[in-house]
């Protein structure tokens, strides 16, 4: 995309590089396909786990910023990012101190609410640190995580309507492309499935008198079809930012606009078919296994240049590929890999390196990684 | 194991508490048992990651450590840990250089090698900082990732011996108990049958005159028994440190034996029979993945005190375990589990929490995690 190539020989492998001049790309081109519907797109920042990637998010037209965690709300805000949503039950009494701290301090923070349980703890905080929560309760669309049941939402919708400090103004679920349950890759009828039902839901609620104004909705794969319903007021993809080998198998990318590359070095060739790269489950993230369905993947990752290699397996610390053995990889070489799954495997690195269009890398701290209290 | 009972309250979840009373006898008992075998033990820090815990296993009789990075050699050596053994192929230059480093600091640094190209590498910058390596040839033992056939191991090794600045003192394998291939539990057989080959290929490489003296073998699963083979030196368990459901479910250990406990709380019981806990793929590693043999491990990991629960999938920030309906589970309970792998569990913390005989915790960051380059 630039004149100049890039010179990758100061980094240290393994690493991941992650291109700029892609990630605008795929910033501007999911921005102008929701700004199309009239939908408020809120970015995961699961993916890149940066304040600075969200405010670039955001100076494409994000109307906020949606993380997993308190933990990460801490880290965006301190960033600077001032509209927040963990779409997350938050349930522990701790993290919700922590969160009426940063509502204290002008975060605009939204919670996620599942249970009564979780929303009565909610209410013991607001009163103790004199705060007002705004939630969302999760409806369960299909994964079988957390979320409420449509057919149960009114009912514990009333219940934490009635709680003081606690005020519920929207919904929102997750459902991905449903790959965690049997799976579709028709990826346009699921968008619009979901959209229609959250929106049912919000319906439902709005009739048994519960002021629902945000239905907040849609994952990198639906996002842009879930915002065609009418009713949907938010959607939350988070992978587009990067893209990943996985995006690319839905058909929702190339693998040339994937932003975020893993550099690893060959470190041995002990057959002619097979090499070892210094990158393994430390390197790239195992939880989206290859040749699971509806995707059968191919491998942990694409090797970049050379479509017929396989990544086949890996410990820790080894990447066993399987090449042609009349391939030329030599040891002490470095390949570049496009990851199955980017958010998790962003999750392993303590630091990315970024790469501006002149070819220039920047080695960045990844603020938000393995933030789990 | 100790009369006051911890008190897990202070403790923001998900996070990893070391039962240090539990690893005192694990570290114990492993010494115990290679000690009778006049082999010497060179741990495998991948499972903590700690100069701390190094110490514990030095002080138990340890005659050195073993890892897999050179940054990871740089934080023991940094913690005063002075017999390190790099059982990975090292080959990038600028590894090679920060190698040499560590040597003209006093530090017996041990490398592993694989390939000519690769000790080439080495006699250049032996030649370049004027130092000598002592390296040690790997050898394919039937993992098929990095190593050398044994049927090529005495050409090789006699083209890396002619080299100036590069000192072939001993082989090493890993082979585990099988687990990437076909599998195995007969762990006796195993470590006796790793032991014989690699001892059989220390004879063929002396008899074509290389001083091979060291014949380091072994995992946590067969070390003990590989360490009964005459001509064996070394064995490098690592997993047996902290322990985990898969080494429970190679027999190696009782689920109580296992030091390692991620604690995570109930955030969701949206069905009678589901509990969602605030620990997914982030939290815990899936690298082992469940069902597979030859262990066919039992969900992601196994809940403490309640042994019919299946922790059956997870999310980046989500687990999913099935629980019997009439159980008593509640949001905001705090369980704790046993991980299957407890190596690559670590690696996701940024730190443990350990805890005394007093049921103190010590939160301590995880000096070695997450060093990949």
């Amino acid at each position: 995309m630039s004149g100049k190539p890039a010179d990758f020989s100061p980094l240290e492998t393994p690493c991941i590089v992650i291109h700029l001049e892609k990630t605008e790309a795929n910033i501007a081109k999911m921005a102008a396909a929701i700004r199309k519907t009239g939908v408020r797109l809120r970015p995961h920042a699961k993916t890149h786990k940066l304040p600075e990637m969200a405010h670039r998010q955001l100076q494409a037209g994000a109307a906020g910023i949606t993380v997993a965690k308190i933990s990460e709300a801490e880290v965006m805000a301190d960033g600077g990012i001032h509209d927040l949503f963990v779409a997350y039950p938050v349930v522990g009494l701790s993290k919700l101190r922590r969160a009426a701290k940063l509502i204290q301090a002008g975060v605009r923070l939204i919670l996620g609410v599942d249970s009564l349980e979780g929303a009565q703890r909610m209410a013991q905080v607001a009163r103790e640190q004199n705060v007002e929560f705004e939630a969302r309760l999760e409806i369960e669309s299909g994964l079988n995580r957390t979320g409420v049941s449509a057919a149960a939402a009114v009912a514990l919708a009333k219940e934490i309507d009635a709680l003081e400090g606690v005020s519920l103004t929207g919904i929102f679920t997750y459902r991905g492309a449903m790959l965690g349950g049997a799976g579709t890759t028709d990826l346009r009828s699921a968008g619009h499935e979901e959209g229609r039902f959250m929106v049912q839901t919000a319906d439902n609620l709005r009739a048994a008198g519960i002021g629902i104004r945000d239905v907040s909705v849609g994952s990198s794969p639906t996002a842009v079809y879930a915002a065609e319903i009418e009713g949907v007021t938010e959607v939350r993809p988070g992978t587009y930012i990067y893209q990943d080998a996985m995006q690319a198998a839905f058909g929702l990318c190339s693998l040339d606009e994937c932003a975020g590359t893993v550099l690893a070095t060959v470190v041995s060739r002990p057959a002619p078919d097979r090499i070892v790269i210094d990158g393994g489950s430390k390197t790239f993230a195992t939880d989206v296994q290859p040749g699971k369905p509806p995707l059968h993947l191919k491998g942990f990752g694409r090797v970049i240049g050379d479509p017929e290699a396989v990544f086949e397996r890996m410990n820790e610390e080894h990447g066993v590929i399987v090449v042609s053995p009349d391939s030329r990889y030599q040891v002490g070489d470095v390949i570049g890999i496009i990851p199955n799954h980017i958010c998790s495997t962003v999750n392993l690195h303590n630091f990315v390196y970024l790469l501006n269009a002149d070819g220039e890398t920047a080695k960045v701290p990844v603020a938000a990684r393995g933030l789990l209290e």
